[in-house]
């Protein structure tokens, strides 16, 4: 059973689900992979708080609480819907506390499924451009990823990063998190704005590296530069490690 | 906690946890509620095939198992997003099954909640129109809760019902099961048909009365014929009864 660690954000994890189902191989209800999803986001800290020192509590704690309720409840594999999760200082955390539970679920790890998927699918790519939290932002979590393969790695001057990306996820009025049905116009403007500055810089691809921001953009494309759904990645290595068989062919 | 049976289809919980999150009062996501879906479709068998006899297993028992999961998991009050689930033949089995594993889970029905809701919320209406799957139909669960208070039941003719409604939900092709991202012109179409005949005699208000049709019908009003997603309305219960304070007015 595919376990999924819901609550970071809560939206972040029902679309984690939903691109499991959408690209399962399946006519029927039957034909469905079965998952679970644990939504305790009440329990887990801000990582980006967390990441740029406004709290000294490390999610990584509350995160892996939920992963071994989802394998006391019958998951061998699981995925985090969300990038700032998988920062080092987080993510190796949550390994170690796991390997000291005795847990034997295997956690797919959604930054590297998106380079290898990268690497894969677009072998003459060279440029690549991030979008994402501050949190993300400085802990360079996509940058040290892409760089060690090799890649060139775009992503916003700071002050656009801080004043227009991180606001269309995080503002009170108009962020993704406070108001994602519909989407708020000025999210999916600073978001645009970011994509324009990423073509501008010669971006290939834009990885567009924080849950939220798919449900904003939503095209394949803008003008020329290819995005890239991590979720989406981590939907489809999640059905591959478990049933190869019932992954849709892209 | 709240539990959701998922996998009556797949798309249909995610669809509730997603309502329960957009009913919520919530900025950030520390201030969602808890909230555990199980998804084992491989394990439930249609219920539309049971009700109409084409098989003899009831996929009540297969529905206990995942409230019992949820249950001990840590869910207090659960739901289950499939209408078809809530027809007497299976739903009395789930409760007499619950009862003897001593569940203590309030696990809300789902039909009952919304005709109570159309009460609440338009005292003046008389005519209620239904479109369902064929088993819903055939087992009068909209018809028998809603004529027991006094409504008068609008429903697509037997014809129309057979080769245009479940069609919508089922076809192996075209149908919301099968296609639903995005959805299929001709699933919509058969719908807005099955929208026009309430119309045409009278229906005052419309139950969305699968939870794959507000996947196609997402209007809350169409020509006048207000339109009801019971999935919405058991997601506003499930927070009222958990966290009254958490309800977002509507």
């Amino acid at each position: 059973m595919i376990g999924i660690v819901g609550g970071v954000g809560p939206y972040a994890g029902t679309d984690l689900l939903n691109k499991i189902f959408n690209n399962t191989q399946a006519n029927t209800d039957q034909e469905h992979l079965d998952a679970i999803l644990i939504s305790m986001s009440s329990t887990i800290d801000d990582r980006t708080e967390y990441l740029i020192g406004n709290t000294e509590d490390n999610p990584a704690h509350a995160i892996v609480k939920v992963l071994l309720k989802l394998e006391k409840a019958g998951a061998t594999i699981a995925g985090i819907p969300c990038n700032t999760a998988h920062s080092d200082q987080i993510f190796e955390v949550i390994q170690s506390e796991l390997k000291k539970a005795n847990s034997t679920i295997e956690l797919l790890h959604m930054i590297n499924e998106t380079v290898a998927f990268i690497a894969d699918h677009y072998p003459k790519v060279t440029k690549i451009g991030v979008l994402s939290t501050t949190g993300t932002y400085k802990s360079k979590l996509y940058a040290s990823a892409l760089q060690s393969k090799g890649y060139e790695v775009i992503v916003p001057s700071l002050e656009m990063q801080e004043n227009s990306i991180h606001p269309a996820i995080y503002h009170k009025t108009y962020g993704i998190k406070t108001t994602s049905n519909p989407i708020h116009p000025q999210a999916r403007e600073n978001l645009m704005q970011g994509m324009a500055f990423l073509k501008e810089e010669g971006a290939e691809i834009a990885i567009l590296g924080c849950t939220e921001i798919p449900l904003a953009i939503t095209e394949s494309n803008i003008n020329g530069v290819i995005t890239i759904d991590p979720t989406n990645i981590l939907a489809r290595a999640l059905i591959y490690k478990s049933n190869p068989d019932k992954l849709k062919p892209l």
